[in-house]
């Protein structure tokens, strides 16, 4: 069993970065087949140690693949998702396109893998900061319940795309050389300050990473009523994403069961007592690291945890080929490549 | 009437724009007098057009002056604080040495002036994280009461001082030409990157800032059994402190009867709705920004804020020097004047 797989959006961050992650894990593929816009079709990407060329998705026939990786943003998914699926491919998107679609799982392979089994050819790859809140949230759901999710986050410009990098290094440069700074992706300048909106905003005065944050939560964890509640920020952080998250639980527990409980979880890297993850050691990483486990001085049963994850890794590309992995195994992926 | 005014830490960033308020506000000032420890001693800094002379605080005559405003740190607040007071002048003192003394009054004047009437000497000005957070609480305690208070807060590398700012410019530019960063003021880079720690870790697993946060806001509000949590981060700006503000209320209001409230408290500035302040923005002014009030999708007398202020001025500086122009509207800076 070999998989023939494209990823959408290949010369973007993310799509790179599945390129990577496809490289170094162990699905089996017979091949892989970049895709992109007319803009940037033609281009090159390697993929060990072979040059492809990235082929224009527009033309592209996805009968060609059994499944394909999206990281195109939200317009070429809802551009050409169903008919990758119509062509028979299984599709697994990052973009928000169809994540609270009830007839697509969104998925974190190690909170909610059972899920996949009512795919209809769609899986959706959840939110960056959902994803690393999510995996912490798991454990203390599964083990103690959870009342309330309070969460502020600090996120890195990467999860914008290389504009925003781009745009980081450049007003930065300007700022060092005392000139003044052009902004062209942010509402507000990201050298040397930060912003509490990513997303325009809606229903209540919250921004759409927020509404991500608080919906998709509750739907990965089979929770529609959990309480949660959270302010996205976006800081001068090339990659990772922080955040500070405080947790009610159904009964108290001590900050040791809560190490013990997280310990246990896969995916999930506790930290010593008083020691803490920091964004620039998290990079490049696959865990999501949590440290500052401490308990709530206002409130019973409230518990901090400061947490940290490479938002291109686990809160994108690793992700979705985790799901694809955990289709394989569960004969889900197999199931579409047979029939196309 | 006027007063001989001395400044303990003037070459530091807090001293230094102690000077620039003294500058600009309107106490009577017959002399102000530039002290700092003896490596600093001898150098000059600016007032009103001429260079005055950095004098040794160590062999400094405090009955030379009225008032000394102290901030050169915790340490010379406790060598050099009660020697000022025993020569008779009054001390505002801008370190955490005296803060949590039962005798020391802790004042942001718009919100307790009336506690400085207690005061034996030294009034003790409050951590600028605290001091922004309170000048929001205070009129919601007022008009609605409060439960509960939870913040996780963004501080910029000048709450540390000028090292902090040359460590996190020089590093930046290390990055920038792809060269490894140095670190000698904080425990983890700064540049594009953040951490959750600021000062050391202490009961609970919470650190200094934290305790400080908690604390000074119960003594500010007089209110020592106020639930308030607290996790502060140190984030790559340069200079103004963002809070990401979660207050539950005794009972439910609207965010127009919040902004309604807030907008009539003393030098607080609320933002129209879906706007908000920064960091880049704030710098530089005396108000306390608040923008992004919204209800919290997580409890229903929970009201989120998003508040930010320069920590150098209203944080510090200017906080110090309103102290002072309320002990004189209060006659009790004259008092001690009249005593020495």
């Amino acid at each position: 069993m070999s998989f023939r797989v494209a990823v959408v959006g290949a010369t973007g961050l993310v799509g790179n970065e599945m390129l990577r992650v496809l490289e170094e894990r162990s699905l089996p593929l017979s091949c892989v087949i970049p895709l992109a816009t007319s803009r940037s079709s033609g281009s090159r990407v390697s993929f060990r140690k072979e040059e492809l060329i990235v082929e224009d998705v527009e033309a592209f026939d996805f009968s060609r693949v059994d499944l394909a990786l999206f990281a195109g943003g939200e317009i070429a998914s809802k551009d050409y998702a169903s008919r990758a699926v119509q062509a028979g491919a299984v599709v697994i998107d990052n973009s928000s396109a169809f994540r609270m679609d009830p007839e697509v799982p969104l998925v974190v392979p190690e909170v909610n893998a059972c899920s996949l089994v009512q795919h209809q050819g769609i899986v959706a790859n959840p939110n960056c900061s959902t994803i690393q809140m999510v995996m912490v949230l798991k454990p203390l759901v599964d083990k103690v319940g959870l009342r309330r999710v309070i969460v502020t986050t600090f996120q890195s410009v990467s999860g914008t795309g290389k504009d925003a990098i781009t745009e980081l290094e450049t007003q930065t440069r300007a700022l060092m050389d005392g000139q003044r700074p052009e902004r062209r992706v942010y509402p507000h300048r990201i050298a040397f300050n930060l912003f509490p909106q990513i997303g325009s905003f809606g229903l209540l005065g919250y921004c759409e990473e927020e509404w991500k944050m608080i919906k998709e939560t509750q739907k990965i964890l089979n929770h529609p009523d959990l309480a949660v509640t959270a302010t996205t920020v976006r800081v001068p952080v090339v990659r990772g994403h922080s955040e500070s998250l405080l947790v009610e639980t159904e009964r108290p527990i001590t900050c040791e069961e809560a190490v013990e409980i997280l310990s246990g979880f896969d995916g999930v890297r506790v930290m010593d007592q008083n020691t803490y993850p920091v964004p620039e050691e998290a990079a490049g990483r696959d865990e999501v690291f949590v440290g500052r486990i401490r308990q709530d001085t206002s409130s019973p049963n409230g518990l901090h945890m400061w947490v940290v994850a490479d938002n291109i890794r686990k809160g994108a590309a690793l992700n979705a080929v985790q799901i694809a992995e955990v289709m394989c195994d569960m004969g889900l992926l197999q199931e579409k490549a047979e029939k196309s």
